[in-house]
C-alpha cells in the first residue's frame, strides 16, 4: 500500500481570530480531504500579517504533501496572501495576463482599476484555480494551493483542485455507539483493543444527548477495510461483556 | 496604554482534523478573549500524538502571554494531552489529591476505576479548573491553561479562569456596511483611510447576500475608541464621495 498523502490547511484573516468571522473552511476541508485518501494532519489560523503568514507557510508546506490555505486574495490591502506566499517560496510575483484575462470576463476594461488588478497578482510558476463565481482565481504553485476565504468559493476553488491532487488509499471508518456506557466504563478495554489492533485508529467521542447525560461514540479508522471491521468487532465484543 | 496581552489556541483531536467533529471552540474563544481584551493572535488543530502537542504547546507558550487548549483530557487511551503538557513543560506528573477529590463528587470509589483516575493526572504544580458540568477538572500551569474539547464544558471551564487572566484594553470595532459598493470600487480608498490612520486595523469582508450578489462589509479595530472612531467617520466620508 502507499505510502499515506498528507495535508496541512492554513486559515488566513483577522476576522477568524478576533470572532468576527467563525470559521467552516476547516470542517469542510477536513471532510473533502478525507474523501479523496488525503490526510489532513494540521490546520492553523494566522492573521493578515506577511510575517506570520511567511512563517506559516514555509512550515507546512515542508512538513506536508500538500498546504492548502484560504483567505487574503481579494482586492483590499488587506489581502496579501499572494505576495506572501511569493516571498515564502522565494519568487516573483506580479499581474498575470491569464488572471487579467479571467477578471475581464467580469469587469470592464474601466471596471478593472488597480485594487482589482491585485486580484491578478499572481507568483511566478503558479498554475491558476478557477473562481466559477466571481472569477478572481486562486492559485497552485509547488505543493501550495492558494483560494479564497468565502466559503462557497473555497468550496468550487476545491471541486477544480480535487481531481488533480495526488490522494493515498481512502480512511474507512466505522461508528459505535457505546449503548449507554460512560467512557469511564470502557476506557480499559477500549485501550486494550486499540493495542491488538495496531493497523487501525479508535478514538472515543463524548458530546451531550438532547435531554441531558452523555452520548459517548467509538470511531475505528484504518485504511483496511477488514482491520476496521475486525477492530470494531472486538469493539462491540468488548462493550456487549460489560 | 498597557502592552496589549496575546494569547494562542490550541485544539487537540484527530476528530477535527478527520472532519468527524466540527470545532466550535476557535469562534467560542475568539469571542470571549476579544470581550475581556485579549488578543488572539493564532490558532493551531492538531491530532492527538504526543511529539506534535508537545511541539505545538512549546512553539505557542513561549511566543504569547497565554495558550489555552482544548480536548484529550479524558479518559480513553486517545486522551494524552495533560501527559504531553507535562512533558512540553519538563514537569512531573501524577494522580492528584484534588482532582480525585473532585472526581468522588461524581463517582463512589467502586466506580473509579483507574481509566477514570487518568482524568486526575495532573501536571506538578497545575492549578486545577473546575468542571462544573462533570467534575474532571482542567489545569492551569504556567501559562498554559488546559481545558476541556466538549464545547460546554470548555466554556464553563473558560468561565471559571476568565476573570483571572490579566487582560489589556479591550479592542473596540465599528462595522460598516459599503452600502452596495463592490470592494473592488473602494479598495484604493480604503487602503489610504488605512494608511492615515496607524493605530486601528481596518478589514474588509464579503460573503454572500441571501437571494444573491455580495454584501461587503467594513470593520474597523482598534484600543483607542476615539480613533476608531475617527477611522470610521473616515471610511463613511471616503464611500459616500463614490
Amino acid at each position: 500500500m502507499s505510502r499515506p498523502v498528507t495535508a496541512a490547511f492554513l486559515v488566513i484573516g483577522d476576522e477568524i481570530l478576533s470572532g468576527r468571522t467563525k470559521d467552516k473552511n476547516i470542517g469542510y476541508i477536513a471532510d473533502y480531504l478525507a474523501a479523496v485518501g488525503i490526510d489532513l494532519k494540521e490546520a492553523r489560523v494566522v492573521p493578515d500579517d506577511e510575517a506570520e503568514i511567511v512563517a506559516a507557510v514555509n512550515a507546512l508546506r515542508t512538513r506536508y504533501d500538500y498546504l492548502f490555505t484560504s483567505g487574503g486574495i481579494g482586492p483590499t490591502h488587506d489581502d496579501i496572501t499572494a505576495d506572501a506566499v511569493a516571498k515564502a517560496l522565494g519568487v516573483g510575483i506580479g499581474e498575470d495576463p491569464r488572471a487579467i484575462a479571467l477578471l475581464r470576463e467580469r469587469f470592464s476594461e474601466a471596471d478593472l482599476n488597480p485594487a482589482r488588478r491585485r486580484m491578478a497578482r499572481i507568483p511566478q510558476g503558479a498554475e491558476l484555480v478557477a473562481n466559477p463565481i466571481s472569477k478572481a482565481p486562486g492559485f497552485w504553485i509547488g505543493n501550495v494551493v492558494v483560494m479564497a476565504g468565502v466559503p462557497s468559493i473555497m468550496q468550487a476553488m476545491m471541486d477544480e483542485v480535487g481531481p488533480k491532487l495526488r490522494s493515498g488509499a481512502k480512511m474507512h471508518a466505522t461508528t459505535l455507539d457505546s449503548g449507554g456506557h460512560p467512557e469511564g466504563d470502557y476506557a480499559t478495554g477500549l485501550a486494550q483493543v486499540a493495542q491488538a489492533h495496531p493497523a487501525v485508529s479508535i478514538g472515543s467521542y463524548p458530546s451531550f444527548k438532547e435531554g441531558g447525560g452523555f452520548k459517548n461514540q467509538i470511531v475505528v479508522r484504518g485504511r483496511e477495510p477488514a482491520a476496521v471491521e475486525a477492530a470494531a468487532a472486538a469493539v462491540r465484543e468488548m462493550l456487549a461483556r460489560l
